[in-house]
């Protein structure tokens, strides 16, 4: 709590440019007037935090202290509320979550929330070989009743591409070489995609063949509802269970 | 200093959404590779400080102890070197400085410095009342040799209307309706244009008929570079003076 007011902390900087997109969604979904009806944001853009992926499927827990240590300046600076703006490090969401005293919202998990209210049974999930390994979508889908697919092998080296080799090296994104996974995982069921990692809504938008899920703007949404602040969306609220006490 | 690399702190939140620009543009100005090549960006948007406009024009200084405050939660989380991504929040420079124990990088003479580099003699200003009456810019463009002219009444009424009625509360920004104010100002002179504040970026960029020169991506490219990493922009070096200690 910062001058009366309650304050968002953003643990990001994993991509950089996804942590920009995820403020940029909180403003823009902030039902605001002037600079003051806005949320008070501090981000921790931590881009020392070692890859997720390399660490996931390693088996160690690398990331988890840099996590920790972004959560605690963000406490300690006065931040209210913490979200974590990048899905494969939700893998060490309870640790994390046990060595925070504010509440952290779980992405993965609304998520499948947003995905069960609006009435899918079956989502295809993009998103790196870290997230992918962990199975936290896996677990959160199949705790809302629904079914998650991936993509093979050939679609899943192309989505590692898209985002290791041209959205975080800062090369122009091509989505487009996704067009062919996107239809094979339509005709194994998948009514929706998961944009399962926080530099696709960079470069993937909702178009006339596919419907896209936006774990980010999800977050943002629900960040701004659990802070008390309204938002601009009508969605039904996902986070009752989320307390910000003051 | 966090894990051993320098910290850029981002005194922002006014408004909120030129500072999602501005960390934009310190992402993309980065030459880097991967999340770990980036820099380390400590942002407090802190949208509670109070109308800097307003304070300047009733000659008070209610926003500097917001101000003062944000610096020392960045330097207390680990912030080496500091910026303010809010022209007339520069009225305040000084006293802000004084009360900083890291450097603070000063957006409207890098601004200046520039326009000079860039081998302009007359720039015309376009900022909120408080930045123009502030006189910040016109002794900075005074001090490198140059002229700086204010829009005509009516321009600045449009100028204040874009920036507080539109960008500010959330409504599509129509810069259109300045082309006459551009005109004038271009006719008595002005050979370029100072996006003097960070709302003005965002619906401005160069065309064919004006060029501008935006403050918030100077500052974004020279915070780069005081920091010892390397900007995407070939541009010279304009904060020689600045030394980030370790």
């Amino acid at each position: 709590m910062i001058n009366g007011k309650k304050v968002l902390g953003v643990i990001g900087g994993v991509g950089p440019m996804a942590t920009v997109d995820f403020y940029k969604k909180v403003v823009e979904q902030t039902d605001a007037s002037c600079d003051q009806e806005h949320i008070h944001v501090l981000i921790d853009g931590n881009t020392q935090i070692p890859d997720r992926t390399a660490s996931i499927l390693a088996g160690d827990e690398r990331p988890l202290p840099y996590l920790i240590d972004s959560a605690r300046r963000l406490e300690a600076a006065g931040a209210d509320l913490l979200v974590v703006a990048c899905n494969a490090a939700h893998y060490f969401f309870d640790k994390l979550e046990a060595a925070c005293s504010v509440p952290l919202l779980n992405m993965i998990e609304l998520t499948a929330r947003e995905a069960s209210r609006r009435g899918f049974r079956c989502a295809g999930l993009l998103a790196v070989d870290g997230t992918l390994h962990s199975g936290v979508y896996d677990r959160a889908f199949q705790a809302e009743g629904l079914t998650l697919i991936h993509p093979d092998k050939e679609g899943q080296r192309l989505v590692m591409h898209l985002i290791y080799e041209e959205i975080k090296a800062g090369r122009p994104g091509r989505p487009e070489a996704l067009s062919s996974t996107l239809d094979d995982m339509a005709k194994r069921g998948a009514e929706c995609f998961v944009l399962g990692c926080t530099e696709l809504p960079l470069v993937f938008s909702d178009c006339q063949d596919f419907v896209f899920l936006d774990p980010s703007s999800i977050l943002a949404r629900e960040a701004i509802r659990a802070l008390g602040y309204r938002s601009t969306s009508n969605e039904p609220v996902l986070t009752e269970a989320v307390h910000v006490p003051f």
